[in-house]
């Protein structure tokens, strides 16, 4: 009999939800080494709290998250409450040597993820933060094709994360306008820097142009508040790998709903790859015949681990929530000790230290090194 | 606290895997009448189903699907075993007045489709045959669009499913191949009629053309065995609405995994639609101004219940397993009386009177009228 | 000094002007055994075939074909004008021992093509029927791969030919809708026919369903004239070469402007081709590497000849009116005995015997062999 | 009777090719004020230039482009000479009174380009710069839907020019790969600029990342030569208008033959193209009904003059050298004094200023404005 990962989720709100659903269908999908029980979840407000375990099916509820972090029972601490709210929830579970699985960012600032990360270490406990796109099996695809050659030597990239959420002027301020730790490239340019990496390796230098493109908006008390923070950021970055590139993070790219894209271009091949359309890698290659050369779209099937797992005829797609699972599984298998964890605090330290040093680049108009 | 479900699973195989993901997934993103237990799984294979019952989570494992048909406790039989048990299992579930979930086809004949049809209505109980397609938002989407008359008079349509899993006449012959109830049409076929008959009514005359291509397969003894089932069907149709159109069904399109497309020409719109890409939905208005006028890409979001669901945000997409989702959530439902079966026996021995009717057209060589 | 050929064209409207295009475009493009004059222009109305002599460059006007025919000096007599007056005209000028290069169809009925035909042939003088599709280097590129085996054997056919611009029942009775020669199938699913000749050779049964859904149209006096011509036919058909497929002729595809589209399955790949993005090939091969295998956008360039006349470089693209010069410059060479008719009148009536099969097949509700 | 346009063109290779078919179509196409006639080709090789004179159908050919300029019967100098002598050709056809054409670019240096222009000008004679992805219908348009404020305040832009002619780096080292005036920003990137500032009106501020990742290259003597022009260029840009953008010039992205690109975010609508399908415009309009929005692929047609002077009906498409004969006509046109230059030599310069720009940014590493 298996053993047991009992699991304390903080947050009962969408991304709260849609980590119950990837813990539930992980299970299900996968073979995993331990058995996920809902031990209880916390949220301030107690009815709230109580409605949710009720509907998401834990044992527990309390509108104290203290209590549950340092009940000896628990073995996760699952995250999803407000970023502001990230690094004193997470300081306290390590404390307390649960592992810490935290929605990203990790923190407003690196310097907070940074703290956060070197606690975990030294605990010893396994860290997660929340960048399923790079669970899609068609990136990871990409990323094992890259690493095999199948491209030659990388030499120009092109990444994206471009959507239109907050295209009208009217919609409020909120937390993510904030100055310490808002702005699209931290939202959402945080994808788009994660995939680069994850596929070509670090970011060694970046100059940035962060962009504020609407200047007020409203309090949500009939009054305007002032935003700073870039509603677009563009960066030219260099790889450790010699490769050359750009950025883009933009949350008022009208009509946008998906635009996670990536063109990967080395000296045998190029990839092209857009979120919009994420079961399928689109793949060029100088080794095919003369006048018979173009890219390919494969379509994600069995052959791309772990697909089968959901569904054993290629063609049929997974699903946003399927992404999840995926990145719930891995981080289950590292507990284990069975892999390195998929994406730690490390990692979303690391991209939190891009995302500023970006953001340093464009006050101060220069190239800058990523640390 | 909510009143239970108790299921009980025949079959351990891949689709049983599927249906148990569906229920595990509607019950956490719907807030459904009825809990689900996963009571007791069947296989005929006792270690099978053991090892079934512990993976899945199912509280009892048999060999013996008599004895859990008749286990007084049970409310749905859910069948996945393969097609020509259908009937027998069916007649016992519903004479011990279970409700019914079966896999497609219904029935390899439809008259034995039509003994269960009956039976059911009878009983009074409830049942669903597993054409997950339909439950895709943007499907749902376009039959309000037709229903609500955005496309004016339906006047053509182009139905499709083709893949290519029999192009290699190596594959060993299977009960697919047998004559009574397999080959493509009734495989896969059967999802471009219902595709057609949920999005246009009824299909009121055909004439097919059933095509075998691979004649021999092996027999899986070093033999080979004869096939006469089809492995491309092509039908003209006649819909009830007035509308003309053509219908195919082939599993041997080579390169093509999931190419269940269709196109609806009105007299005042149309709209294409592929499932390589089903969370787009391709509508063109002639009431667009002179000009501007084009195929729209309308990507699947909150606006296009129940996505919501899934996903508070628009273009994240759902995959294959969130389908099998939304049609077990229908179903219960259904079974609590909020609404009608999404597709009831009735509905699915139509979908084989159609094929057969297709299929009789062929051997005779003439249109036929679909009783 | 290159020998002249000197141009006799009838018909001075929209096919005329760009027959004339073709002519000029294909002798800056090409390097043919001749040099085309513009000897002459006819048309019924005087000012009307000086205006068009004056603005396209012509020697000469008349409004008599007949002494345009008669004239010695002319070496090739131009067809442009209405359907029902092609059959006098092509005689009188095979007659007088021209070149005879008429536009599709080449005659309403088949029993007139073939006299044509006969004629022609008898007389020795080179012919042409305007199917400039086919001139198109992506088709051709098709058709060789076909013809080298990169498919395998071809199992199976899906062609069409979709438009739109019959789709308002507003649009007056017109020449198209004669019983006698009209109707989507004779107008624009001879397209569909020839294409899939060209690529598969012979069509040897077929069944038909031709549909006509607009019963009446305005008759242009102010009162409505019945319509009893197809506006969509849909075919079964077979090929000499084993395969099975089906065509498609339609005019009332709300929405679409040029869908003539082909997809080609074999044994061992697979083509799929849209004319709405005439320049790509898309191209599926089992011989691709396992968990790379995908449809392969293939872009028009210098490899796929006569491309490379036009430019230089791949992906620049060639019109619709590149076209028509690739086909007038193979009939020029034609004419110098340097190949074969790229479609002469045997193929033209070749077509229109397919068509008349297609439409007897209808009414009769019955398989027809094509003789 | 139409006065006349007397041609002298400088150059016989594929560009001075080009430039006579477009002179050929223009004058069939359009109707236009004057008639152009083919007097003089010019070539340093006498063979040469006599073989082009007879193949193209010029009255004259020289090996002295002198000669032609100072010939007083000559109306237009058309240049398509190697970019190092268009500045003493268009001096010397200016100071003679000549209307000049010159292909892009102007010259390799601003400065140069400077001269040029203001000489032009001080001369009153008419200019173009061959810039002909601008002439495309569905380029004009975007910009035309941009102007009427369909897209709202444009607040983002996207732009590429990539393609894959260098990835080789055993190809030679050519005038391309020259310090002065070469790379690839000035090659192809200056097409993404063109139409950039097309669309949107002046771009004031610019930071460069010009990037050379082959540093060496074959001499064609046996020895390598050292390349220091760029392989990519990507800019951040200012537009006059308040929007923001990136501009990148590529001509070693594997895999893409003609990605001239762009994305335009209003706050009301989007525009999406791809010169891979230039016949297709995709507009997002924020004002389509909620639930039906997305981006709807426009395919160019009689409605988007002057695509209707090639063709009466939608969807057929024109090529890449029917827009060759739009910028013919427009500058023929603009001779008359009917409508101003297409693309004149300040316009020319006003490219080249923001080439050098960029250039000038990416050394400094720091935001300069365009003056």
């Amino acid at each position: 009999m298996k053993n047991k990962l009992r699991l304390g989720l903080i947050g009962s709100g969408f991304m709260g939800k849609t980590h119950v659903f990837g813990f539930a269908a992980a299970q299900r999908v996968f073979e995993l080494p331990y058995d996920v029980e809902l031990a209880c979840i916390a949220d301030v407000n107690l009815p709230q709290a109580e409605a949710a375990r009720s509907a998401l099916g834990f044992a527990q509820a309390t509108d104290d998250w203290h209590t549950m972090v340092s009940d000896p029972s628990i073995d996760i601490i699952d995250i999803t409450a407000p970023n502001a709210l990230h690094k004193e929830m997470a300081l306290a579970a390590i404390a307390a040597g649960k592992h810490v699985y935290c929605e990203k960012p990790l923190a407003p600032l690196a310097a907070d993820a940074r703290e956060m990360t070197e606690a975990a270490e030294r605990a010893g406990i396994k860290t997660q933060v929340g960048f399923n796109y790079l669970c899609n099996p068609m990136v990871v695809l990409a990323k094992q094709m890259i690493a095999a050659g199948e491209l030659g030597d990388i030499r120009g990239y092109r990444g994206l994360h471009a959507e239109d959420y907050m295209v009208d002027e009217n919609n409020p301020f909120t937390f993510r306008h904030d100055p310490s730790g808002g702005g699209a490239l931290a939202d959402i340019g945080s994808h788009a820097l994660a995939t680069a990496e994850f596929l070509l390796g670090p970011i060694t230098k970046v100059m940035g142009d962060c962009v504020t493109m609407i200047h007020s908006r409203p309090d949500g008390r009939g009054g305007n508040k002032s935003v700073t923070t870039d509603d677009v950021t563009r960066a030219f970055v260099r790889f450790g790998n010699g490769a050359t590139g750009s950025i883009e993070g933009n949350w008022i790219a009208t009509g946008r709903k998906m635009q996670h894209d990536f063109e990967v271009y080395g000296t045998k091949g190029a990839i092209s790859f857009t979120q919009e359309r994420f079961s399928e890698l689109h793949f060029y290659s100088t080794s095919d015949a003369k006048g018979r050369q173009g890219f390919r779209k494969i379509e994600a099937g069995p052959d791309h681990a772990p697909y089968g797992r959901f569904c054993v005829a290629p063609g049929h797609q997974l699903g946003f929530n399927d992404l999840k699972a995926i990145e719930v599984a891995g981080y289950i298998e590292a507990i284990a000790g069975l892999r390195s964890e998929p994406f730690n605090f490390r990692a979303g330290l690391r991209i939190q230290t891009v995302i500023e040093t970006i953001q340093r680049s464009s006050r101060e108009q220069s190239w800058l090194t990523v640390e």
